[in-house]
């Protein structure tokens, strides 16, 4: 057997002069709490606060960033506990976790190893590497684990010291959960709704008219007509605010935001209804609804954040067999400099304006998103995302938007995760890269020990809360 | 107070061996003559030698790359004494200076945070960071150190050891401050006019019809055809060589040249005269005008400088108040190797004609401009500029460049400033970051000791001087 | 003179642990034998194993890594060697040796000097650097050293430890090189063919036709029909993997993969013979011929080589004097993701199918390739190649990998070379970035010692041959 014990100097500058000092920078804010202000983690969970299933159920399956490297080397997504949407699964949580286990070596150098080996040692305690001898042993010893109560989710959420959990939500949803959550004087945490329309800007996909329908319920707003859904948003944007929202979420393809009259986006909505939509209609309407979205958090101040440039669901034979969110969304080429233009030619220097832009695909860094939040008041470049949630990524992201953004224009981290035991040790990740990369300035002589201590205290704390209006 | 005392090792590597030989490589370059074959400013300000005005009008409004980021952080432009073209600014020169001051932790470890150190220090001697409560003793000490004949224009000219400055005119220009320049017995500086045509390329402009009058009476010749354009240009181009000049400079938003017969570039021409130009016109009217521009360099031995990809004046609203230049030009994807085709399978290899390429999209540097660089005898990789006027972007340019162009085939430094003041700390900014470079190559053995001091040397002096064939 | 001594420690990190540990992850694979899945050597050479030319035919006229940059700084490529394909060169052996000589610095810290500093040094003895000065003397040592029979291609076969060498081949190639040196009981190297089929995937080439008429023969099928074409090839596939072949290797100008209905495909076909083929109609058959082949090698298993994204011949009057493969082939924009829809899409969870990914736009490194690489089975994430087999690029290459495809989805070294002299030095290269960057997850505790020494052996080991299915 191998132990599993993280080095505490882990991701630090060889140096050793970087390396003491991003030592102790990284400790004078290792112990902060987390801001979580971007997530997937499911508000029922910790309103329920049930004991987590087994650990394949909670570590493996949910998480594509683990299921798609496992896939790659060869294992099929049905033995990882992928099915058919509302279908049961075939292969058994002591099954999936052999896989894991026996394919651990594919993850070496990854961040999906740094991330499971943190989590593996801090939350749950093993002590030894995962490999096909012992995945029997450490499968029994983490069931047994979560079934103790300190490991259910609301003990679990105090551990991590989380300040804030921002969860992601359909405009219909009810935000019942959040809302009991915040009624419930036995749980102090702050779990906030995210507003996410985007199921409402594709008049092109099936579910399109559906949904309609269930949003218009939802508000009290006949959906039918064009301005009866710009209605109905308008509506649940005050609900989500009510619940403590402070901001909204979107993916497209692109970030085009060219608006539409009224009547002709009207036009293009009816003919949606009617089965008459072309595809350049749905492009434009699309694309009319982005700036929309921009309009109204220029009247309600929820923080607009902004990721483009995803492709989802590449291998249509997997989405046919197993749904969305199974590891074949993939980067696309960034834009935002032209597409945003009317957007921030209309809301650019607003202040109730505020614009958070995502990115995976990394040249946009130096040559887009640092240009633009170097400039316009409501841009913020925001934290490296997805596949640039990774060590390399975030020091690239630091040296490449820093020169025309400085620190202060930047997000703050944004874990993005559903895997919920996994948040200290992304946000701890990051704490120490951007540790790393300020020491590596101060010992350059570019900053000043005393601003790298004030710069780091702020990454975890005035910087996210400040970008994302947590108060 | 936080004393302000740039270290003499700044932006040194952190490994011992390597610092140690990266501050000897910079020492053996530190105090090296100036050239500076790229810039803004104005030769009339070296003519008239008058004292600069106020501390904020020399050092902050005229300077976007400062304006832009106190915007970024929400100081409107015309407190910092922007006003619509010809209008007169309505802040005073210490409440701009003040904004500066409030605003000094918004540079942290930006490039405008290091100049303005360099400067200031260096300059200016001062001793304390600026901060909001320091700002008005500051602003009383640079003004009353701005006031003393050792800080007129020609004195800090010799004291920055400034070899060669080249200014940006328009062919139209007269070139009168020049040469009273070069006949002035008082002056020994070495001023040259560089020759940017830009505004003749787009015949879609308003201003357009305009230029070409002027133009005309400036050349002594008819510009309302297209070949009495072509023949003012190069009339203007040979009074640009009388006058010192050995370069042009061209911003285009492609790079696109392919050329057009006479006969429809004379129809476009006329089209533009008579109000019935369209857009597709206009594009092929401007790639032609690259192509000729070129042509004209074969002819005359004008190094080429050009710098497509920029979108000009992103925001509209902004423009309309206050005008170009104003902070939101921003990076577009670049490219040069297919829409330069034409010009290089024409003059690629002609001695005669240069071509120096720079870009705001880093992407470009080891995917076009190094390969472009690593065959055509005729190009050079342009340094760093702008937005990867940095010190992390100008090591991924070296990084990304030396591959495929060496280090001969790069430009030496253009510091592209109309921030006289800044020139000294740009330029070391530059000879530090290739110390570095060097060193690390040495360390690394890719590289001997004797090699790099050669290399160092050279890249403030002969790469320069030849590159832009200052004689 | 300046000695000539490659230094045991070259391109390892600067910081004094990791130093210490890259030179024992170096010293443990720097013996290993050579797999060289992908290069450009002739298998006829091996076969006849005559004594090399003089030193320039060798090592500077063949080799556009060498040419293009001499015509970078200024020497005409006729002055190098180069010829009208079939035309005798002009220049001397000597005078190109001098040519090299002369332009020594020009290769400062590029890969180029890096490797021919290795060969010469450590394959060749030469002790001194070459310059003006000792061109003549060093090229007499040359020709001496290579008129000895230990440097006849098969004697440095055997010393450079070569496991497996790749050839490219013409499908209609009749292999018998490869055949008779399989045959050959007094040589015991394993040289496989590789099956290049690009020159039948452009029927708007004025050779096409041409082409197909000899496939045809080749194969004894007759290839006027689209039918006739697919079926020859998979006969000459067949004879490909007859004579060891594992690897087939395609490079398009883009990665389009749309396929054709098998009646769309014969009319466009037809339609090169008779020629009345459209541009549009020439870029359709190319795509769906990318599709087909990789529908063979979903087949037969020949591992899919794909390099798209270079723009052959720029300069069209060095194309017209010289010829191809001259230097002036130049990257264009990547792209990957979504051009290989069709392929992925109905390939790329075939455990038979394999695709190794390369490309000249770094871009693609994190935004495509490894992505891919990290979901679908079949897809591997090829060495850098080219522009970017250099140290610099190397570990960009490992830092932006790594994260989503990790080291088993990468395909170990290719060095792509015609040089055969240089085959070691670059081997050697690669080991040792990939053993600095080993290092540096290591000292950064993202890797256990243990687990960098397996990874180093199976870069050079396992991961080659199982990657290019060698057994």
């Amino acid at each position: 057997m191998t132990a599993l014990a993280p080095h505490p100097d882990r991701l630090f500058p060889a140096d050793p002069g970087e390396r003491a000092l991003a030592r102790r920078l990284h400790s004078s804010v290792a112990d902060a709490p987390i801001y979580s202000p971007h997530g997937h983690v499911d508000a029922r969970m910790l309103l329920d606060d049930e004991p987590f299933p087994d650990p394949a159920a909670l570590l493996i399956t949910p998480d594509h960033y683990v299921t798609r490297m496992l896939h790659a080397v060869g294992v099929p997504l049905d033995e990882l506990g992928l099915s058919r949407p509302g279908a049961a699964p075939t292969a058994s949580g002591r099954s999936i976790w052999r896989r894991l286990c026996e394919n651990w070596d594919a993850f070496l150098g990854t961040p999906v190893r740094f991330w499971f080996e943190s989590e593996f040692s801090e939350v749950f305690g093993l002590t030894e590497q995962p490999s096909a001898a012992n995945a029997d042993a450490l499968y029994d010893q983490l069931a047994e684990t979560l079934a103790r109560p300190e490991f259910r989710p609301r003990a679990l959420f105090d551990r991590f010291r989380i300040a804030v959990l921002a969860t992601t939500d359909d405009p219909a949803d009810d935000l019942a959960a959040h809302l009991a959550l915040r009624d419930d004087p036995t749980f102090t945490g702050r779990v906030l709704p995210t507003f996410r329309a985007d199921r409402y800007m594709h008049p092109d996909e099936p579910t399109w008219r559906g949904r309609l329908s269930a949003l218009g319920e939802s508000a009290g707003v006949d959906t039918s007509s064009y301005e009866g859904l710009l209605a109905a948003l308008r509506a649940r944007r005050q609900a989500f605010i009510a619940a403590g929202g402070t901001a909204t979420d979107t993916g497209v393809i692109d970030a085009g935001s060219e608006p539409l009259t009224t009547a002709e986006a009207s036009r293009i909505h009816r003919a949606a209804l009617d089965g008459s939509l072309t595809a350049a209609e749905a492009v434009a309407y699309r694309r009319n609804m982005l700036y929309r979205l921009a309009e109204m958090a220029s009247e309600d101040g929820l923080v607009m954040q902004l990721h483009p440039g995803v492709i989802r669901n590449h291998h249509r034979p997997t989405f046919d067999a197993f749904g969305p969110d199974t590891g074949h969304d993939l980067p696309a080429v960034g834009a935002f400099t032209a597409p945003l233009t009317p957007i921030l030619r209309d809301f650019g220097t607003d202040p109730t304006f505020r614009l958070v832009l995502f990115t995976v695909d990394e040249t946009t860094f130096s040559r887009e998103i640092a240009p633009l939040a170097g400039f316009y008041p409501s841009v913020y470049a925001g934290a490296p995302w997805w596949f640039l949630d990774t060590p390399a990524a975030i020091l690239r992201y630091r040296q490449a938007i820093t020169d025309s953004a400085g620190f202060t224009k930047t997000s703050g981290f944004i874990d993005d995760t559903r895997a919920f035991c996994s948040i200290p040790a992304r946000h701890d990740m990051s704490r120490r890269v951007d540790a790393s990369y300020l020491s590596s300035l101060v010992v350059s002589h570019q900053l000043t020990e005393e601003d790298a201590f004030t710069i780091a205290g702020r990454l975890v704390s005035d910087i996210p809360r400040s970008t994302f209006r947590l108060g």
